[in-house]
């Protein structure tokens, strides 16, 4: 008897800010045999996406194109992926959609840098599509538990890990905090609006400094989501740029909250940090 | 009658680590009456400090000297001022005295950066000298509360002031966090190894990249002591290398924990502030 035919997912919305994510999202969900319709940030996004099948490029503020794209291509779940810089209002074109969201832009303009994400995903829920997380598509890009490359976190290492965990969770009331970085139960650096590459290249200037003299490799970076964060709307994410961040800082290696972290090139991301020498866990808070 | 002749304090011995303040506090004491005798941090202090009287150069690890030096002067309080940058092993001269403090050498050299002050007030302590503060000896350095220069913190400063003071509370647990940039309910920045300098020159960064768009002024520093740390050691200090930090930044004011924070130029300070346009406030957490 032949196995029953699988039913393919229905189409996926893909709706792209900047940095390599979204490209990689939508291959590996392509991959996986689900139709994939793209809405792209002008301007933000990835030009390369601009050649993949069932691409529209919006403004930030135009929100009838997008709805109008999905709903061509049968899509009821939508994804978010990619970094959504708060905009500058003059980049803002203003549609009817827009304005229909005025007052939820008004409590964004006034909001955390998370805002951005979170309104679109409202205007998504108010427009009967389901907003699903890069985990549901992609789960072949998230963060497992344990070690994920060749190299194990010492002793030393656990603890501050440990550490790091309690310190992030204690920001993470206040919106803020993503990544530390603590060597020997000393807090070398915290992440506030700079995100994790300045938070490195911070480490890198603070060895140069003298104020960080512990000798190479020493130190980790603790990346995860704010607690409470909705992982469905905006996941931490690690790739290239933060292993050879974390090499430049002459770090011992990475650890990320396992389940709610993305590997920006999945198992191409281990391989950059195994040979960095640098170790990368997965670690449950 | 005649006043009853004033009898003027015992002399103070005052250690000298790094910047301003150092030179700022004996001038302030003496200038009071009382007997100051100097022993200074060799490379690291202030090297106009030899020229005032009773100066002793020391390195890092070296205890005998100072304690013979002081008691030559007859010092039973020492005050300790200005920055104690954590040595290099290569740095330090080891004598004696030092070998008998060992086991808090070790300590120190995993410990934090609070380390080394600690460390030096035990010495002191073991030695029968009283370790006092600046609050102590100088009381016009201090910050007061409320509006101590012209301008006055609007009510959206108010609100970050109060949150910044919260999210400090928070990050002092983990021995970090003297200072932290707000705007609009949004943490744009957290100091922990490099400083309030490096972190008012890092929000000047995060206007020129876009990820701190609020048109100048706006935006508090906010600088106050850990939660629990001992004011005798250690007290933190904003001054001239602040106010224009804080204006380059394009902050709106700086608020300080009153009677918790040092003007490293008394009125200078909040002179340098109300010629910057920046409120400077000292508050209560």
């Amino acid at each position: 008897m032949a196995a029953p035919a699988k039913v393919p997912p229905p189409p996926l919305g893909l709706v792209a800010g900047a940095g390599p994510l979204p490209a990689m999202v939508a291959e590996t969900v392509a991959a996986g045999g689900r139709v994939v319709a793209i809405a792209a940030v002008q301007g933000l996004a990835d030009p390369a996406l601009a050649g993949r099948p069932r691409h529209l490029g919006f403004s930030f503020g135009e929100v009838a194109p997008i709805l109008r794209h999905f709903a061509e291509h049968g899509v009821r779940e939508v994804v978010l992926v990619g970094q959504f810089h708060r905009p500058a209002w003059r980049d803002l074109k203003i549609d009817l959609g827009t304005l229909r969201a005025l007052p939820l832009l008004f409590g964004y303009a006034r909001g955390p840098d998370g805002g951005v994400i979170s309104l679109v995903s409202r205007l998504f829920d108010g427009a009967g599509l389901k907003v699903v997380s890069v985990a549901d598509v992609a789960p072949s890009l998230v963060a497992g538990e344990g070690r994920l490359g060749l190299r194990a976190a010492g002793a030393g290492d656990e603890a501050d890990i440990a550490r790091a965990l309690r310190l992030l969770a204690a920001t993470g009331a206040f919106d803020v905090g993503q990544a530390a970085v603590l060597h020997a139960g000393r807090v070398i650096a915290i992440e506030a609006a700079e995100g994790t590459d300045a938070l490195l290249a911070r480490v890198v200037e603070l060895r140069q400094a003298g104020r960080f003299r512990a000798p190479r490799p020493a130190g980790v970076l603790v990346k995860g989501p704010k607690p409470g964060q909705a992982l469905r709307d905006d996941m931490p994410v690690i790739g290239a740029a933060t292993i050879a961040g974390a090499a430049a800082a002459g770090l011992s290696g990475i650890a990320v909250v396992a389940g709610g972290t993305l590997l920006a090139e999945g198992a191409a991301t281990v391989a950059a940090a195994d040979e960095a020498g640098l170790f990368l866990v997965g670690v449950r808070p």
